[in-house]
C-alpha cells in the first residue's frame, strides 16, 4: 500500500526532476498503485481528459501545473500557456476548479512584469494551490467532524454509519479529500466511524478509489451498488450521507458524480441528513438554478460497456453488454438545495442556500 | 439470435426426451445463447440458486417443473416430491411465486388417488402453470398498453419513454414478460416506444438479459447506469416507469431488485408515473407491511466483486475490488405503495393499495 497520512499528496514535482509532474494513475487503482509522469501540457490534458486524475480539486490542480509545463515548453511561454489554457478549459465541463485553476493562473502571467520567467511563478502559484487545498480540506475536516461526533454521542459512542457517493476523498484533492475529511479527523479523535462506499457505475470510482484509501487509512468500510442506499436507510443503517461535489450554485444546487441525486431523495424520504462537504473554490457564484444552468458531462458510452479489473490476477476489461446495445453515459446530476441538509465547507457549515452560503463567504454578496 | 416472439419460452420439455426439462442458462447472456438440461431436481435446485434462470414467475415455473423431475427421479415420488419441494422452498426467500408454485404442486400431489402416475399429474400441472403464466403476461399487456397509449397519444405519437429496472421481461417469466408485456404490446399496435434500460448492478439483468430481449424483438432502448435515471426525470426524459415485482403485500407495498426503491422515489419527485407489472401469483395476500414483513435475501458478495462479460472475445470474470474489501450484497428492496401510481395486473390496473387489489381480486377479501 502507498504512503497515506500527512504525507500523502495526489499531485507533485518530480524529486530531482522539476520539468516532470507526477501524479498517480488512478485509473489502475485498487490493482496497481503506479506513478506517472507529466512531461508536457499534453500529458497533464490527457490525464484529465482520461481520468488519470479526477475530483473536481485535483482536476484545478492538475491544470495549475500543466499550466507550469506549457511555461516551460516553448519559446514563447506566454503564448504556450495561454493555448494550453484554452484545451484545458475544454476538456471537463462540469468541474467549476478547473476554471478557477487555470483563470487564476492566467491572471497570474498577465500580471507578470515583462521579461519574467513564467514558469517559475506558475510552478509557485501552483504549489501555492496545492497548500491551499490541503489547508481547505483540514478546515472542512475540521466543522464536519462536530456533525459525527453530535451522531456519535447519540448513539452513545456507537459506530457512525456514513454513506458516500463516487471519491470525494484524499484522491480527489491533494490530501484528506472533502467527505471523507470529517471521517479521518473522527477517525484520529477516536470517534467509532464506519463507511458506506457506493460503487458508483460507471467508473466504479467507490470501489476502486474510495474502499482503496479507507482501507489504507484503516477506516472501517463496506462497499454496496449504487441501488443498495435507499434500503440501507430504510431500515436505520445510515446515520449521515456525505458527498462532495464538482459545482455548487450559489442557491446551493449541487452538480455531484450521477446518482447523487437518488441518495439525497433516499435521505430525504427517511429523515438522514444529508451534508455535501465542499471547497469554496466549487461554488459557482455565477449560478443559481443548477437544473437549468450546470452543463453536464456526457463521457465514453465504453466506461459503461467495458468494466475494468483483474482476470487471473492480470488487469483486463471485460464488456458486459451486447457489442450492438445503445448506451447513454451522463457523468453528472443536479440535487436541488431543498434536498440538501447543509453544505460543509473550510470556513463552516451553512444551510444550502445563498443566504447560508454569503454567510461564511460575505465578500461574495458584491458579486 | 434465438428465437422469439409468439414462439419463444423460457423453459421447455426436451424434445424427444421428456425425462429432461431445458432451460436457458441466462448468466451467459447476452454474449451466448446456451440451452442447459436439468435431468434431476438438484439441477433444477442449482438452477435457482445460481441463477440459471431469475425472474419470480420463471423461478416458480422451475420449481414446478423440478418437482416433475423430482416424481420421477426414486421408488417413492411422493417422498422424492417433498424433499425437493423442502429445498427448493428455502432457495430465494423473496419470491413469493416459488412457494405458491410449489404449494401448488404439493396440493395436487396430495390429492392424487393411491397409485397415480405422480410425474405424469406434475408434469401437466407444471405445464399449465407455463400456459397460464403466459396468459397472465398477455393480460398485463393487455392492460398496461393503454397506460402508453394514452401518452403516446398526449405526445402526438411521439415517442413514448419507459424507464425499466432489472428484467421484468419475456426472460423473468415464460413469455413476454411482465413489466414488458406493455411494452411489447405497443409496439405491435404501431405505438412509438423507447425504453431505457436500468443497468442493474450487481448482477446487471438489465444490460444483460433486457438490453437482450428487447433487441431481439426490435424494440429501441438505451442502456444506462443505474445511477442515471433520476437524472433522466429531472430532464424529462421518462415518461413512465414499469418494474416488476418479486413480491406485492396486499397493501401495494413492492419489493423488487434493489434500487427500485430510489427510482420510485425519483418519479414521484418528478411526477412520473410509477408502474409495477405483476401477476397475482406475486400477490403476498398474507402481508401488509412490506417493509417490516418481506425478508430481503442477501446474496454471495462475489455478484458485487466480480463482473461478467467478454475479455478479447471469451467469457470472463473481471474482480473489481481489492480482494480485501469488505462488501454486502442486498438483492431487493421495499417500494412503500405510496410511492407507486398503480399496479397492472392481468385482470386490471388498480390502486396500489388493499381497495385497489380487493377491488380486482374480490374472492381475496376473506383470505
Amino acid at each position: 500500500m502507498a504512503q497515506r497520512g500527512e504525507d500523502f499528496r495526489t499531485i507533485w514535482l518530480k524529486p530531482g526532476d522539476p520539468a516532470i509532474v507526477q501524479i498517480i494513475d488512478q485509473r489502475l487503482l485498487p490493482h496497481e498503485y503506479r506513478v506517472h509522469d507529466l512531461c508536457t501540457w499534453q500529458d497533464g490534458l490527457v490525464a484529465i481528459t482520461d481520468m488519470y486524475v479526477r475530483g473536481a480539486p485535483l482536476i484545478g490542480a492538475t491544470a495549475a501545473w500543466s499550466l507550469y509545463l506549457a511555461a516551460l515548453s516553448g519559446a514563447d511561454s506566454a503564448a504556450a500557456v495561454h493555448e494550453a489554457a484554452e484545451a484545458l478549459l475544454k476538456s471537463r465541463p462540469t468541474a467549476v476548479n478547473l476554471r478557477w485553476a487555470v483563470d487564476r493562473i492566467l491572471r497570474l502571467v498577465g500580471q507578470a512584469a515583462p521579461g519574467a520567467a513564467l514558469a517559475d511563478l506558475i510552478l509557485a502559484d501552483a504549489q501555492a494551490i496545492c497548500d491551499e487545498d490541503i489547508e481547505i480540506s483540514r478546515g472542512i475536516g475540521m466543522h464536519g467532524v462536530s456533525l459525527l461526533d453530535a451522531i456519535s454521542k447519540k448513539k452513545s459512542g456507537g459506530s457512525v454509519n456514513i454513506l458516500t457517493h463516487c471519491n470525494a476523498g484524499s484522491l480527489a484533492t491533494i490530501n484528506w479529500g472533502t467527505a471523507t475529511a470529517p471521517i479521518y479527523f473522527a477517525q484520529q479523535q477516536g470517534i467509532d466511524v464506519h463507511v458506506w462506499v457506493d460503487e458508483t457505475r460507471p467508473r466504479n470510482q467507490g470501489s476502486q478509489l474510495t474502499a482503496w484509501e479507507l482501507a489504507a487509512n484503516n477506516v472501517p468500510h463496506t462497499l454496496i451498488v449504487d441501488n443498495a442506499g435507499g434500503h440501507l436507510m430504510q431500515h436505520g443503517e445510515v446515520d449521515i450521507v456525505i458527498t462532495g461535489t464538482d459545482r455548487t450554485t450559489r442557491c446551493g444546487d449541487v452538480a455531484n458524480k450521477i446518482g447523487t441525486y437518488l441518495k439525497a431523495l433516499a435521505a430525504y424520504d427517511n429523515g438522514v441528513p444529508f451534508y455535501v462537504a465542499l471547497p469554496s473554490t466549487t461554488i459557482d457564484w455565477n449560478s443559481c438554478d443548477g437544473l437549468a444552468e450546470i452543463p453536464i458531462e456526457q463521457r465514453d458510452v465504453a466506461e459503461v460497456s467495458d468494466v475494468y479489473g483483474l482476470s487471473d490476477g492480470r488487469p483486463a476489461f471485460v464488456r458486459t453488454t451486447a457489442a450492438s446495445t445503445p448506451i447513454s453515459n451522463y457523468a453528472f446530476d443536479v440535487t436541488p438545495a431543498r434536498l440538501v441538509t447543509g453544505l460543509i465547507t473550510e470556513r463552516g457549515i451553512c444551510e444550502a442556500s445563498e443566504t447560508g452560503l454569503l454567510g461564511l463567504f460575505p465578500e461574495m454578496a458584491a458579486s
